[in-house]
């Protein structure tokens, strides 16, 4: 038997997650067999068996990366001191994750943003699936939290609102920008970062209310 | 035949578009047969047929009255000068919608923001909702558009953002906010509120960089 490079698993491995991606952006978790991602791979059974034995496998590795990706483009932010600023932190995040997904695409559309509603609609159905994303979701959250614990510390941030509170609306305002890409066709990252960058420009009515504010 | 009530057929028309909600909240559209809406609200075919003649019907018929309510929450603020600040805004309107959709359940969950994830993943492939989904977003987000700017006309704003992108923010972060909801269960809507809130108090380090914006 010929010997086989790591270079070339990681490449095949990598052409399994990306056409099973496809399908599952196409048709949603449910309707797509095992055969139909073989056929979107052009592999042999024999040859995506080897690396992943069932679509809850390879839906699990699919989630498992991009959750990896966006923990760590925050976790590196969160080692800064100040970090960078939310509007262009959750920017440049979500470039970089869209990036990464870029030539795979549905109907001439970027398929990732499809994929995410998909996984999220598979979610509520599939409880391990649901475990995995709410382990993912919380390491970010958690990462997103001592962010803004930071940006409290130094003052650039009023201290009166918890700071879980902050992480989930920044969560919320990246899914709720992909949920648009996936149903109104695309629109830059930037978009979402000019949007916070105003609301950010914004005086606080409170603040004039509330004199006894933590904030600065 | 008995005369009926305009009261009756009003109170018979919701109950079965709150049905009809719960099913699709609970498997989805596409698993869902007329038969399983029959069963939920306990009429005859007859009953139901008499108000809506399919499926596609009455998620037309849901997804339009849920778009309208919360077109009309938007609407009204874009009436005062200036609009409410987006902290109290998106909260109270999200709240508002919450409200009228509590009693419906699924597992002891609520429902709502469950139908809005499943109607998410039928819009991809269900043309007609795609384009009724596409026309009421569209609303909103022109309304969303006019208060930007009216925030911007009142100089709390900073002026060099395009407010498409602003309004597009703002609604992301309540879809994300929803879907937040329906993978993790509920959160107050006071807790985007706050989060929010948090960011417009944050010193918008470009404006130092950058002294030539239009905003104050």
């Amino acid at each position: 038997m010929a010997r086989v490079s790591q270079a070339h698993l990681d490449a095949r491995r990598r052409q399994i997650l990306d056409g099973a991606a496809v399908c599952f952006a196409r048709n949603g978790f449910h309707a797509t067999s095992m055969q139909d991602v073989l056929k979107e791979v052009d592999l042999s059974a024999g040859a995506v068996y080897r690396y992943f034995s069932s679509k809850e496998e390879l839906i699990g590795a699919i989630v498992g990366e991009v959750l990896g990706q966006v923990h760590e483009g925050f976790e590196e932010a969160a080692h800064s001191s100040p970090p960078p600023p939310p509007d262009l932190l959750v920017a440049s995040v979500l470039s970089r994750v869209l990036a990464t997904k870029e030539s795979l695409t549905v109907d001439g559309r970027p398929a990732f943003p499809r994929l995410v509603v998909q996984v999220w609609t598979e979610t509520l159905r599939n409880d391990e699936l649901a475990a995995l994303l709410r382990e993912g979701y919380g390491a970010v959250r958690e990462t997103w939290t001592r962010i803004v614990g930071a940006y409290q510390e130094a003052g650039i941030m009023r201290r009166d609102v918890p700071p879980e509170d902050v992480a989930r609306t920044m969560m919320a305002a990246a899914m709720g920008f992909l949920a648009q890409q996936a149903l109104f066709g695309p629109t830059p990252a930037e978009a979402l970062g000019d949007g916070l960058r105003a609301l950010m420009s914004m005086r606080d009515h409170s603040l004039v209310n509330v004199p006894e504010t933590g904030s600065n």
